[in-house]
């Protein structure tokens, strides 16, 4: 399979997160997020909704959004859980992570680290809500070690991939114990 | 099982649709959401996001994310694929009707029908994003009766919550007749 993505971009690396600790062998084509070429007419003729991650599998089959593509990678694998009930967990967090999650933590770090703009310009409310999404992990990593279950699922991937740049967007994991022991634990089972 | 939602929220109802179509039992609480009882202490016990809609299975099983609701519901059901590859574009017109349809049509109807906003008020940021959002649904429905494979899945019952209030947010489906059609076939599908 191909893989359209950018390295610094959290949904790409999700891709590629599952990807290697499943073996599932892979070509990467790093495509620049800031240089519009997800907007080109090449590009849009394999997504037309002109985002990355984009996974190209042959034969005319494309898939977009990182947790559609994860969950399709890891299907059959103990990266989902084989319980319904666990599994509709899992998907609550990823619905949770592209709504609640992706939408502050991402675009903080995304205008503050690659557009280079001040704190002062970040709107007051984008950092409210992410301080909001992390406050609720950091609760929920209170009771137990990974959000589903007992062992990494797809929604500790998902809700890694930005969290570990938190920082970049202003954000602290200081009073967030929890939080940063998880980081460290799920990066180890990532070997990332 | 129990569902906490507001009838007018299309989130609320993709859970109510597919209950209805699976008769699956359940007893409707109506919380108004703009009566900030969502915030209030007893309903974040319920759900700590703060968000409608959510559902009690009881014995201390709780679910919110419409989507992930819906496909918990809906397993081993017709509305979901058998076939994996078919489930993955369902799983990804799932995550893009969250996170680029929803937050723009859904959020501008809000603005004008529950807000009372004057056009002149409603980003038009937000109204491009919606009509692209648009845009893409027609293309797609240009070439096919169904969003994923030939017959009625979760991807359409997502898609239609607000796109057939999409006229409340203030975008028009007069040059949008394959959206058109399909809303009727949906909802004839759907009996609604």
């Amino acid at each position: 399979m191909k893989i359209y993505g950018d390295t610094r971009s959290g949904n790409c690396l999700k891709v590629k997160y599952v990807a290697d600790t499943l073996a599932i062998p892979y070509e990467w084509t790093e495509i620049d997020v800031l240089s519009g070429r997800t907007r080109s007419k090449e590009f849009l003729a394999i997504n037309p909704a002109g985002q990355i991650p984009t996974v190209d599998f042959g034969n005319g089959r494309i898939l977009a959004q990182s947790n559609a593509i994860m969950r399709y990678l890891a299907r059959n694998s103990a990266l989902i859980p084989g319980d319904a009930w666990l599994a509709a967990k899992m998907d609550e967090w990823l619905f949770w992570e592209q709504y609640s999650h992706e939408p502050t933590i991402a675009v903080a770090r995304f205008l503050r680290t690659f557009k280079n703009l001040p704190d002062s310009e970040i709107s007051p409310q984008l950092v409210e809500k992410g301080n909001a999404a992390l406050d609720m992990m950091e609760a929920c990593l209170t009771r137990k070690n990974w959000f589903v279950g007992d062992q990494i699922t797809l929604a500790d991937i998902a809700l890694l991939a930005y969290t570990q740049f938190a920082e970049e967007g202003g954000f602290t994991l200081e009073h967030r114990p929890h939080i940063r022991k998880w980081l460290a634990l799920a990066k180890g089972e990532l070997n990332i």
